[in-house]
């Protein structure tokens, strides 16, 4: 297990997306993930409150980065801009993630408690998004639209890149979706 | 209990709806609803699976309702007009119940495994809209965007609607912020 990342909540969560994907997520248990991960169930629980949580445990850090992404605009840019900033912050967070999450989307796919979890974090991040458009004065029920379109380009994009049926980056295949949008609307 | 419907499901619906509203989602039990409703637990895992499916009971009709609306576009029709004919017929089945979804929106909006059931609700419509456009031999990497936009357009809207944020019928609120989405892109 010398391969194996020496943080212990890295190290949970590799042996619990090694085994969700070699026996299913159904069928894991924590208490075969802590034999994986040659820790105790106590550490499990003191990192995750359950089996879900393991596979969303980075959604907190990238809400954050989003908004403070946002607020870290000047006064003068415009909502546009501001979105920008903070949809690039996390796929900036994102780019270095790919083969993690190759492994994890047919995992999330696999059941619809987790697919629900996941539409759940994008949720998280729109309002998240139009919250810190809010803050920067921006109209609400603007800031709302925004928001749930901007996320929603994010998923197609994030969508393509994944599943290897768009070429390069993220942050480029986002830009085209971008255009793609602006065509069809 | 003369006001209630007289079928058993809608009585089941209205009774569980009822009960949250007073007391909480939380603390309604399956028992409390059936006592209300004057039936059976029997009875109502006839209709239910369990207490949360009650507020998402109508959703496989709607999603059918989107997909064939789509379908019965007659060949020539753009991918547009048949996105529009799909979430227009969303559209009309939600219009007349607005009371009730009134109702409805705090129950949901109280607890996460309401919120991350109600998006996923969301997410079906997208992934019937998408497919259902595929059927009709769109690209499917444009429809799986354009049912994304199209169903955040509709939740938006029906948010604003909601809220009583907008005046007018849902599908003038959904016009409306389609419109707005046109002059952000």
């Amino acid at each position: 297990m010398a391969r194996w990342p020496t943080d212990t909540r890295a190290r949970l969560q590799a042996a619990a997306t090694e085994l969700y994907a070699e026996q299913g997520y159904d069928r894991t248990t924590i208490a075969a993930i802590v034999r994986r991960a040659g820790l105790t169930e106590r550490t499990f629980y003191r990192h995750f409150g359950d089996k879900r949580e393991v596979l969303f445990a980075n959604e907190g850090a990238l809400t954050q980065r989003l908004e403070e992404a946002v607020a870290a605009q000047p006064d003068g840019a415009t909502m546009r801009e501001a979105i920008d900033a903070g949809v690039g912050a996390v796929v900036e967070a994102l780019q270095p993630r790919r083969d993690e999450l190759v492994r994890r989307e047919p995992i999330v796919a696999s059941q619809p408690e987790l697919q629900e979890r996941e539409r759940m974090k994008l949720a998280t991040w729109t309002t998240a998004l139009s919250g810190a458009l809010v803050a920067r004065g921006e109209d609400e029920a603007t800031s709302v639209l925004a928001a749930e379109v901007a996320i929603a380009v994010l998923r197609v994009a994030a969508g393509r890149w994944l599943a290897g049926s768009a070429e390069g980056e993220l942050a480029v295949v986002l830009r085209d979706v971008g255009e793609e949008l602006r065509a069809l609307v």
